[in-house]
């Protein structure tokens, strides 16, 4: 993948030591993953081989990695940085020799939130006197608020998949299955500029009350409702996640009534997101609104998510989150009603928190559209 | 993903629960991914909602997954299984849920070896008292030997791969860079058959010599080696991985050597293959060989991984390993030649143990194929 400095820059790796000091953390321990990518750049691959990076408080970082990637980690963005790179041999303790090169005295360390079981445990008895805790606690509060690169990168990935629902009516049609409908949705993701497809959810007719419906070799029909949740990752790592509703033919009336109502309460969220406003309030908006209109049994999920270098990060927008929302920050805006055995309709949009308000990235349009 | 009732039967959860006891597990967490979908089929996707099958040693396993999920658990060949789904509300804690469900007196919890850390300090904190182990202590000796239908599996997997190693000189040529290349392959593997594209390495000249290089913007010269190594996940869930050697126009003297000291070293260890040697035994044919002929410091890596619905996975072929081979076990045998700054090669092949020796599964050409 191609590297943009603007995106991601050198000093990161020094603000997460700060941040781990001021949470009490004695060193970061970083595995391939978004946090890895980051701080660093280096879109390392997560297997069975102990890549880390070693970020300690107080003192020098460095990154451990298998001697056969040693060459690939020197060419990453990773090698520009001031990092050594210290290489081990297959029949080493990569986890022995990690503990060999930290300060004495380590008591509480950091292990990024994605770690494997196997590594967690291996470190566990590396350093058998510490506490281990998640590194989110200290890299949470620098990813959460995004810089003005990271919000075009959000934007650019936005547009993309804007680009594949603009298209949707090449492939949505009654009498295809769902499945044949989100393969040819997967190319065009790729066509679109991703680099990976990340999720395609095509759920015609009673499908779409599951909310994560896998597709199925079910043959969409006439008059179904159909949500289409896609989204993928683009060369610069940075993730796109928009929901439309499409219907083939003439939708039920039923179902308008509360697709109205759905319209309505994604509308009044995302025009009221304002820096200040904690994520439980933005949560309630469309949840008392759907509520009212006597949907709430079947508005089963939060409102959304934030969404960055993860398709799904803070801050979460969920009933009991006192999580106040800040300019940069960036996160899914997505009610939706399910009426179980019958249909269902999800609509969202990536919005980022500016100073004054909310911008969605997202513009295509939100209206139910008919396809022939 | 179509299911196949033959490559996931519905007895596996019985036989881990057993394992487990035999292992001093009292029960096993998994989380999606593959230790998931090998013991139920169901192919969850790893996110920060939790999804557990819980598989206490001596009573009912069950499913817990998050509300919205429920619908996709119960049509997925989970929702086949003698399995209670409990669904979690958002605003539940849902390991605490997984405490209160389990029989007192659980001391020691295997963790699938590959749940996110935030998961498994989450587990810590719900059983203060148990000691936190590996599901892969007794998983790995489930999965590490092949059923016929998995044997099967891979051998789809290989064939799919196979056929784009055949294709490759409709894409690799001199005056194309790597990336190029390489999204092209990207293409094919998917063409051939593959739900996603797990990897794909196209190191060319110099960028040969590491083993692990990410496809770049070097432009391909006349006379460049380059190794192509390439792996995909079928929509089965077995994994496909094989690298072969190509050159565009006459390759340098000095290569032509290595490259036959290589092909007789995979070669040998490919033919030696028998149930009842060692990994390491396997590891030194081919090591030993290199290194009789001088290339001992530049073979940087074991010889190969064990392979299934994980690309990479038990039985590792390396150095100090004394598992002993077994029927049905199913790995690559990939020894390398590195000259670092000049070239590489590498070639890769999976291989079965069968009761008297091995199986290759891929079968194209291992000569170095000189392409226009």
């Amino acid at each position: 993948m191609t590297h943009d400095p603007q995106l991601y820059p050198a000093d990161r790796i020094v603000r997460a030591q700060k941040a781990a000091a001021d949470a009490g953390l004695d060193a970061l321990l970083v595995s391939p993953g978004p946090d890895l990518r980051y701080l660093t750049g280096y879109e390392a691959q997560p297997l069975e081989r102990l890549t880390c990076l070693v970020a300690p408080a107080y003192s020098a970082p460095f990154l451990v990695v298998p001697l056969l990637e040693r060459p690939a980690a020197e060419v990453s963005p990773a090698g520009a940085l001031e990092l050594e790179i210290i290489g081990w041999q297959e029949t080493d303790d990569p986890y022995a020799l990690v503990a060999s090169r930290l300060p004495s005295g380590i008591r509480r360390i950091g292990l990024d939130n994605h770690m494997w079981a196997e590594k967690v445990l291996a470190f566990r008895d590396a350093f058998p006197g510490a506490e281990q805790a998640l590194a989110g606690d200290a890299l949470a509060g620098l990813r959460i608020r995004k810089s003005e690169a990271e919000v075009r990168a959000l934007n650019e990935a936005a547009t993309a998949i804007d680009a594949v629902h603009l298209s949707m009516g090449q492939w949505l049609r009654a009498g295809r299955t769902e499945r044949e409908v989100g393969k040819d949705i997967a190319d065009a993701i790729i066509g679109a500029g991703h680099a990976t497809v990340d999720f395609v959810i095509v759920a015609s007719g009673p499908n779409g009350a599951s909310p994560h419906a896998e597709v199925s070799d079910r043959v969409i029909q006439p008059g179904d409702p159909v949500v289409v949740d896609i989204g993928g990752t683009m060369p610069s790592g940075y993730c796109s996640d928009s929901t439309r509703n499409y219907c083939v033919g003439e939708p039920p009336e039923e179902y308008l009534r509360a697709y109205g109502v759905l319209l309505a309460a994604q509308t009044a969220q995302t025009q009221s997101v304002v820096p200040g406003m904690t994520a439980e309030q933005l949560d309630a908006i469309g949840r008392d609104l759907i509520a009212g209109e006597g949907y709430g049994d079947y508005f089963i999920h939060r409102t959304g998510h934030g969404i960055g270098l993860d398709t799904h990060e803070e801050p979460y927008i969920v009933a009991g989150s006192q999580r106040v929302l800040e300019p940069g920050m960036a996160f899914s805006v997505e009610p939706g009603i399910y009426l179980p055995g019958k249909y269902g309709a999800r609509i969202e949009d990536i919005v980022v928190c500016t100073e004054t308000g909310g911008e969605r990235l997202n513009v295509t349009s939100r209206e139910l559209r008919i396809l022939a």
